[in-house]
């Protein structure tokens, strides 16, 4: 198996820098528009197994890249507890009952993850299978607080008044609506390493929305408890767990203090920095601009450069983007950027 | 005068931390919705001197504050450059003469500022007068950068495709750009300060979406430029300068070089670190979460004295939101806040 990524996630040497792309598998490859018009709608997609997995490969046949990463949503679990999500293009996710009282928080049920999400544990082995070794698979899932932001306000938001108002006046339902998915994403996150995920990211889009205190209480906390509960299962604490806050770039010594293996990074944040603060604990995924690959080739070679120059030698960088891919990105420009990585890193 | 803010912004000791809080007048107000609705729409507003005035002071009328800011909009500068600005309720800026094109950045007027923004000066010179002396009055503008996002993608924008698109495919460009911005902002905030104006401060609501070294050089050097223009000039050199990028919690050392007298930080920042980085070269202001407003007056109370501890004792503290204040906030909870602080920081 080509191994550079897990190689670098544990900072070991590598002969080039591995590379993957957030949302590698998605609106900006013509091949994934139509297979996602013939399933009609993004969530059946998700819980297809044969389309998910159709889906995952599909970026790994056009570019160089050095893992793969299942195709699923943040939100599954949300959705396996019962809120009804429905995502439309566009739109963004909607959950038909969202969560706002403690009465409510109190209901919910750990999610039966064998049950409720084994389209997952299908897509991820078959993907493993069709793999047969090329490249690394990665699992994920929301982090709790990023996952009860959707589930509060219902979906979407920008001024976070719900969740932030149920963290303010009642903590203590807060605190247990972490706990509880806390619980849930850990099982989650567990059942894909056993079912063959080699790698797991957590996404905490909208950590970086948080005061400090708030931050660490709600957003964090819960994270280095599904550290903890990963690494004290001996059938899954060797598979490395990458955590990634956005936004969080005042916080990168917290992060790494949790136990984790490396850190996704934004492209706000330097990677010299960061490696300075927390390279001697973590290995760093990031970071470019993802409107970098709207701009000419020629730009986006110079940024590949700039952004490896910022790691700098030394083991330990897996490149990525800050964020997502954008849907309008021409493919083309993902080939530059993808062998621009392996030509300019080559050690 | 009441010049706590004044004293606080040059790290002078004051008997109780000074309190503003960044869109004191606005939406939340009731006697301001009145008034919006009497002008009739909110361009016309900021355009007639005597309802500017009178909105600016209402909030003062109402609550202890430590300053008033004068009635305005960040967009005046590019509005006056001719771009047609139109403000509508709910739907953020839209500009009717986008600018995309290197021709168009060559065609620029530098702003006439006295013949274009004297309603601006004209506002400040009645404040002034009304004001009597009794709290200090803020002039502000929006820095370069953040109008050059407006101004390019033509409104608000989530990805900043096509200013950054600009900033990748033709830097040169984008940097005469940046540079017509930093005159005409320059020769405003001196304006607003020969008017009357005892603070000025430049609004960077979206230098917090850039790369590190896109941050330093189309964000942070245009206002390092601003503020050595008006250092440099005797008559005006002597008023603090504030400057705020939103979620630029990365790059205080960088901003804290600048010259400025303070930095305006968001809710994200620890001032405790904050301070540790660079208090010894400027104030701080900030920086509640501005939802804390929507939860119970006990808690916006605890916040309030949580954020004085973690500044801690000493000189430097301006206290305010990290960001705008909500137009859905029951006016009661800003007395609660503004009332807190003084309380809880009486020396």
């Amino acid at each position: 198996m080509r191994d550079r990524y897990l190689r670098a996630l544990r900072r070991q040497p590598v002969d080039r820098t591995p590379v993957w792309i957030m949302r590698q598998a998605g609106r900006y490859l013509p091949e994934y528009r139509e297979v996602r018009k013939r399933a009609g709608d993004f969530l059946t997609l998700c819980k297809t197994p044969e389309l998910a997995c159709k889906v995952t490969l599909q970026p790994l046949e056009r570019f160089d890249l050095d893992a793969a990463i299942i195709f699923s949503d943040i939100l599954t679990i949300p959705d396996a507890m019962g809120l009804g999500l429905t995502l439309e293009e566009g739109m963004g996710p909607r959950f038909e009952f969202p969560i706002r009282s403690p009465g409510e928080i109190e209901k919910l049920p750990r999610v039966d993850v064998e049950a409720r999400l084994d389209y997952v544990m299908q897509a991820i082995r078959m993907t493993r299978r069709e793999l047969s070794g090329r490249v690394p698979l990665i699992g994920f899932s929301g982090s709790p607080w990023t996952l009860a932001t959707y589930m509060v306000e219902g979906g979407s938001s920008k001024e976070f008044r719900h969740v932030k108002g149920l963290m303010h006046d009642q903590p203590d339902a807060a605190e247990l609506l972490m706990k509880k998915l806390t619980e849930s994403v850990s099982d989650y996150l567990r059942a894909q390493a056993t079912a063959g995920a080699q790698s797991l990211m957590v996404f905490d889009t909208w950590g970086g929305v948080l005061a400090e205190p708030d931050y660490v209480r709600f957003s964090l906390e819960p994270m280095i408890r599904i550290v903890e509960n990963l690494k004290a299962d001996p059938a899954v604490s060797d598979i490395p767990v990458t955590l990634f806050t956005k936004g969080g770039g005042n916080w990168l010594e917290l992060i790494a203090a949790s136990g984790c293996d490396a850190l996704g990074l934004d492209w706000t944040v330097s990677l010299a920095s960061a490696r300075s603060r927390v390279g001697h604990l973590v290995a760093l995924q990031g970071n470019l601009d993802p409107t970098v690959l709207y701009a000419s080739s020629d730009k986006v070679i110079a940024e590949a450069v700039r952004i490896l120059e910022d790691f700098g030698d030394g083991d330990g960088h897996v490149f990525n983007l800050g964020h997502g891919i954008h849907p309008g990105v021409d493919p083309e420009r993902v080939r530059t950027l993808v062998d621009a990585v392996h030509r300019e890193s080559a050690r």
